[in-house]
């Protein structure tokens, strides 16, 4: 399946979840992911995730695909994910 | 169609861009939006958003998809969109 995920969480676990998404996904923009996953990845990443996360306070989005090639995506402006822009 | 889109735009930016979009989609999160769209809506969100970005320092993705149906979406912990946390 292809999978996007945003996530909006509290600054001091910015990090913490952005190293484990990069675990499952590419990293595409400050604070959206997004790939291919096999079903048992996809259920690893989601309870991996909400260890990380705190409910009362973070918020994170999933959107879930069957099939890639229904999804068109375009970029306007500048490639803000990669490796570079992390440190 | 179904159509998200997520933004990382310069801080000065970021409320016109918001404002923006919340005349065409629903804001989910922290420079997060969505909804359906028809052709024509989705062409003049384009275009504007094309005049109120800069390209060379903010990045927008768009994902279009023909059929909702085919989108299931998780959300983890609190909703973070809305009007109320916008002003």
């Amino acid at each position: 399946m292809f999978v996007i995920v945003v996530y909006d969480v509290e600054e001091k676990r910015v990090t913490r979840v952005l190293k484990y998404l990069r675990e499952f996904l590419n990293w595409v923009q400050n604070s959206v992911f997004e790939g291919e996953l096999t079903e048992g990845k996809y259920k690893e990443m989601e309870i991996g995730l909400k260890k990380k996360i705190k409910i009362e306070n973070d918020s994170v989005i999933i959107y879930q695909f069957e099939d890639e090639s229904r999804v068109e995506k375009k970029t306007m402006g500048k490639e803000k994910g990669g490796i570079e822009n992390i440190l």
